[in-house]
């Protein structure tokens, strides 16, 4: 059991030192200060559209040049527009209540000891992510308003993009005065920028991996700093013997169609087989949303439509209009299943029988779970926090939508009048 | 990027998938019945404190020919006396509040969703740790309490101890109907057992490793499941210009020699130039205690006992009758050497001007930071926690002293009449 630290070349170690130090101004920031470099970034991404677009063309025809599908090339595009939206997130996430300084627990304690504990920035957030270039300004403006710098390392795809989009925030917050370091990038290191990231300890707070389960796996199986998984989703409904049908008709609809690339909509339908006189009509409302059908025996003799599934269906995150589905005997049958192919994200039961819905509340095992309502409402916006960070899909410190308040720590302050211990 | 799973032997594998399944036939019993089985615990320590004796002298001889030092044996050793102490902290643990089921945050959405987020166990909780048989029981009576099955990985040291400890408390819990399994070690798998936790990923829902700096370490790096990281503690106290002389003599001396081999006894006293005409009377009275003292030149000068400081002796956590001294110029530099060296556990600052200490109390990025008072004072029990899984120095999580709640998760619970999302 023995572990060798990390060697950094002295250039990547100056690129950490840096970020912890730019953390230690960011913590003596005023939140006005903070919500000043805030406006400052906004308006450097409006002023500098233009700039911002030519970037991300390099990226786009580089990527068109080497092949890359069209959704991907959708995720990577700018347009005016979507910068406009860069720009009003930024506002959004300005316009939020200050998360830190909140006190959480105060006691005297019975030696005269004054106990409180506040809340504090973690320091440094690192982030590994993938395409979309929106990711480098909605965690940017998370930590700003959280008190943390970031420590960024994005896709290649999306290398040309990132770089103006960092450059542009750094000199918005030195503009108001607060060390530009707080918004960094590790993207020149190549490979060993994820490593300054994932190996990192001393200089990194928490990881914050977002992007496709390989990529997830990776940051969490190779990293030594602390690390919030997020996102992957199979996501599962079931529908009871007792569910309305109408409501089940539009809520698989909704859970699928509504935006089928994100981590909370449905891949797998589990039908009670009383419920089976529903499927038609399930079916039927997927197939006219143009969603393929990967189903069980006893639902292809239903709906012709639907190829069979294989056990690798159960497991698969389509995150595309693909559905699994499949009839179980009991609620029992449903849990088990779930327990064995769920990612903890997000399951939900359509039920009038208020027993089953307790016992599939307190049953499943998942960051949120729902009776009678479209798996899509996991979520940041949703929930009301505003802007999220990801989806965390781990226990340790958050567990679902992630908002300012999960990119922060807590801090014990201790005030005495000379107190020795007995 | 690659990630390879961990392979484990299908044995292996199997206690892994008893502990979860564990876990979630302990998600569903009662407060009242999770109680009577720590109350059945407290009652087989004592009845059994004979055999756990007898099995305790085989660990301590087997010790002794094998050249282990006094101090280990001392950690090691169990007396009837301790074995009572045992079963009287497993009665601590029993009349806690349950920490379950509380809801943390209720809102209702515009569209009427009721969503609710509660506390939750975590699962399986693993933990690694060293010498100390007590440890076996304490996590298992706080695991039991806050509704987590356990799958323990002690020091061979300890095997014969902790055997006879495991098995009495599964006897216990099977007793009063609760799946035995709720309480397992890994001992019997040497190495491989401590990867089942590192690598447990989907098993082991978080791990917590009690010992050394180097087991920490260790587990940190190696493991791909959440860690929470606790203990090692090179605690500083600043002795700023205005300290009370005579509340400077006693602080320091408590937190050095009140119980020097824990870690939040203090290893480094700064001392502010102004504030050397304390450092005979601090110095004579550590010395009268038998401590060891490390300082630099200027204090030597006062101090003609001491030995000359290394720059080791700044990084070291003694965890003995040892302490290191230095003289510092201002607050600046004394918070620039703690930034430098600290594990971030505990700082403290002597002083009587409240903006110093104020500086000291934001800047200083510790999970405990006190004013005026004795370092030893971060600890669950001072602060009122009844018992401690540990004192994590890390930021995710948990902060400081880890109590029942320290070991709990959340959920998000969406109730619905069939919204779906627009």
């Amino acid at each position: 059991m023995t572990a060798t630290p990390h060697e950094f070349a002295p250039v990547l170690r100056e690129r950490q030192e840096a970020s912890k130090e730019a953390a230690r101004g960011l913590n003596q920031a005023s939140a006005a200060l903070r919500d000043e470099a805030l406006g400052a970034i906004q308006d450097a991404l409006i002023a500098q559209s233009a700039r911002i677009i030519s970037a991300n063309t390099v990226d786009i025809d580089r990527g068109k040049a080497e092949g890359m599908d069209e959704g991907l090339q959708d995720r990577l595009r700018l347009t005016p527009e979507r910068v406009q939206g860069l720009a009003d997130a930024v506002a959004v996430v300005r316009s939020l209540p200050d998360p830190l300084g909140t006190v959480l627990r105060s006691m005297t304690l019975p030696n005269g000891l004054d106990v409180t504990q506040i809340r504090v920035p973690f320091g440094v957030v690192g982030a590994i992510y993938e395409a979309r270039p929106n990711v480098t300004v909605d965690i940017s403006a998370l930590a700003l308003k959280s008190g943390n710098a970031v420590l960024l390392r994005g896709g290649s795809a999306a290398l040309e993009s990132n770089k103006v989009l960092v450059s542009l925030m750094r000199e918005a917050i030195a503009s108001v005065g607060l060390p530009e370091d707080a918004i960094a990038s590790v993207d020149d290191f190549g490979r060993e920028g994820a490593n300054a990231l994932m190996r990192g300890r001393g200089y990194v707070d928490v990881l914050i991996p977002r992007g496709s389960a390989s990529l997830i796996e990776t940051v969490v199986t190779e990293s030594s700093v602390p690390v919030i998984e997020t996102g992957s989703g199979v996501v599962h409904i079931f529908v009871d013997a007792s569910a309305d049908a109408d409501q089940a008709v539009d809520i698989i609809h909704n859970a699928k169609v509504q935006r089928p690339s994100v981590c909370n909509s449905v891949e797998t339908v589990l039908i009670h087989r009383e419920a089976l006189p529903m499927v038609p009509a399930i079916a039927q409302r997927l197939l006219s949303s143009g969603v393929t059908l990967h189903a069980d025996e006893a639902i292809r003799e239903l709906v012709p439509e639907a190829t069979a599934a294989t056990e690798d269906d159960w497991a698969t995150e389509y995150l595309s209009l693909e559905v699994s589905l499949k009839v179980v005997e009991s609620l029992d049958e449903a849990l088990e299943h779930i327990r064995r192919y769920s990612t903890h994200h997000t399951e939900a039961i359509l039920t009038a029988d208020m027993a089953n819905a307790e016992r599939f509340l307190n049953d499943v095992d998942s960051a949120a779970v729902m009776v009678n309502a479209s798996t899509r409402f996991t979520d940041g916006g949703e929930f009301g926090f505003g802007a999220e960070v990801g989806i965390s899909t781990q226990k340790l410190h958050a567990r679902g939508p992630m908002g300012l308040t999960e990119l922060t720590s807590t801090k014990w302050i201790v005030r005495g009048t000379g107190q020795s211990r007995e």
